[in-house]
């Protein structure tokens, strides 16, 4: 029984706690402590948990970091917006403090970004193909997501003059080996789909992520907690706590 | 048995040609009439064949028109390049001959044109992404059958705001229920590989045509060629002649 | 304003509910009478309803049959297990009431059927194969999805000699002409996906349809419910209020 | 330029030939030695080459094994069917020459089956389920390559009592966390194509392998060819000379 502070009061603090406290949990049980979403003051206030999990948003980091110190919680964080001398202190707080922050917390994302690059590296002068889907509010394009797994086929290919083309209309002569394409679907509810296509003389290799809702990164991040809670003190990217 | 004769010595030519030849074919036998690609002068001296089947260039039509009118044979053209006063000709034949002309020989191509059609009107309301896939040589984008079957979805859902996007990067804003997405992947030695995907409330509907040589359009021709020689005169579309 | 009785309390039942009063409905304003899952008693005591909207089970029917009677609502049921006898009293209420029956509320599967069927009638000599995934739960195969769009196959082939492969393991030797695959894949929660291809000669067209979740179902019921108050008494089926 | 004896006079032997002398080779010059197809006495008169390519068949063994103790020349085998003391023997002859065998030369199936296994690793607790497709004529089922990453998925996994299900049909339970789906698609004149995928809770990882055709084979048979002349001698797997 693993005990846990939950911060954040938006969808993915519900989600973490939901997800938690259900009773199809493979994962082990958890035990929350006190209210979901709470405010800096309530903090203050709150019991020792093994772990605090941290969805919010900047404005809580230093209530945040008290609390770690105070409790000796170990902490996962995947609140994004922090500036630099934010995130400086977290890594800090690392010195003496078990922590864990990632943008992504979806284990197969994680995968993914693992064999996109080892089939950069296998199939080298193959081209690549970045496809990716989202739902249609979705404001920016492309997705985070692709952008790192854009990074991991430029890492993979050790390609200096690899750059990305984010779509192809008219006579745009043929294909530079160095292009990698980045096409940004948009429609319906989809909540997350990614392929890496990479295609070589008559054979063509694709790696496909699809995600079916949100729910994915509480459940890493939840499995991030069970094994962070046995680490050493230290600043963990959650690559090094899923796979190290 | 249907007898042929077969203009053009280019890839469309000897394709249609290995594939008359051919033992295991499944459309029926043929003999084919003549060497493949004959030259304007050669057409003059040609025995009747039960159909001229022309995958050419614009500067034999006049041979191919005479050879028809001397020798009663339905003409199969899938010649590209033609005037407007030369298709206009072409279809004048068609007032006393069997005539087909198509710019496409795949009946793969035409059933999914049909079905997107068909799914663009029962699924009104649904967001249309369309990507297709080509070698890395193709020069242009999007390709020919993208460009109709993007004519197909706009046709099926009778909106006259519709309009393609050949692309998303940036900060685009929540997507427009008017957009249709048109994405084109290069890569290795693909022959040609199209999807278009109605995405609605937590649903998705694709239909992919994949094509895995050209051999596909001279089998169609073939094909063709066959439902030709049984109908009476006029000037047809492929869709008429396969599916009328 | 449509105004909706809801009869079942399980997770159909709610869905509709928590779709009819949610707040981005693009379908149009629902009001809801009394609570989800009306015992047979409240049914007779509640106010009338321009549809009545039934998830339930075959035990209710009587009391939902006096309810429509006694207030002219349409019915939109999704209630399976009936009896061929109560099949044949629900049938006979179509007589003097609007009454929809349907075992698949989903309209981007309504329309896969029809696509499906309309691709077996164009691409006749084709191959076909039907795969469908669901959950790691689900303990038949195939879905009764799959079983459904086995029959459009079979009726668009027109091939009384038509019969379905349940998997291929050993020496098999070549694929019968008149053999349709058709494949259960089971994994962890996917919530039902379902692909039917056809090939032929150096081509293939494939047609898939992904449901992201339950709601598909409760959304389909609601459009149905705003489409079936507008006509006539009568018996129909999904097909006939939604695309008739 | 390398120099090459090709054995084997049917499609593989063919193919490799055209592919080595064809004017658009991405991978260095070859030059091949006599004819394609030598029999067996022709091979004791045949001139030194660098490197020879044997797709023929078992009964060629001692005239290739001659060729190479005569001669010096690197052998690249895609040879199959060899008895086990066959097998030793050429293992044997790796002693004292540079000798590789393979039953897969493809480069990206050769990736996928490392990617798989990877996968296999880094996604623990999630369904596994294999799907192949292959043309109309092919007899046997699974594919070869399918029982291959079979193998890669229960050597990531590590589970001793996993096992493959060949097809689902009737009330077959939930699904066991141990079974390993493996379905076998048949249709048209598909060359290949192979997709392993994991399912998880809310999310999916997909790897899939489509050859275009038999090219690649010989493909990675000239790459082979390359990498096996600058190696000592040894007995080599494809893998040690494509990825050592």
């Amino acid at each position: 029984m693993l005990s846990l502070t939950i911060v954040g009061a938006g969808r993915m603090g519900a989600a973490v706690r939901a997800l938690a406290e259900g009773p199809c949990d493979d994962q082990g049980a958890f035990a929350v402590v006190g209210q979901v979403g709470h405010a800096v003051e309530e903090l203050e206030a709150l019991p020792a948990a093994d772990v605090v999990i941290d969805f919010s948003n900047p404005a809580t980091l230093d209530a945040v970091r008290s609390y770690v110190t105070r409790t000796g919680a170990a902490l996962v964080s995947g609140t994004t917006g922090y500036t630099d001398a934010q995130m400086e202190s977290l890594r800090e707080l690392g010195s003496r403090a078990r922590v864990l922050w990632s943008g992504n917390y979806s284990i197969g994302v994680a995968a993914l970004r693992h064999l996109v690059r080892q089939a950069a590296i296998e199939l080298p002068g193959f081209d690549v193909e970045i496809v990716e889907c989202h739902h249609n509010q979705k404001a920016d394009a492309p997705s985070g997501t692709a952008a790192m797994l854009l990074d991991a086929v430029i890492d993979g290919k050790g390609d200096p003059e690899a750059r990305p083309v984010y779509g192809r209309a008219g006579i745009c002569g043929a294909r530079s080996p160095h292009e990698i394409g980045v096409h940004a679907l948009r429609g319906g509810t989809v909540a997350g789909t990614h392929t890496v296509s990479f295609f070589g003389p008559s054979e063509e290799v694709s790696l496909t992520h699809r995600a079916e809702s949100r729910e994915i990164f509480a459940r890493g991040a939840l499995a991030a907690a069970r094994r962070l809670a046995l680490l050493e003190q230290g600043f963990y990217t959650f690559d090094e706590v899923m796979f190290g």
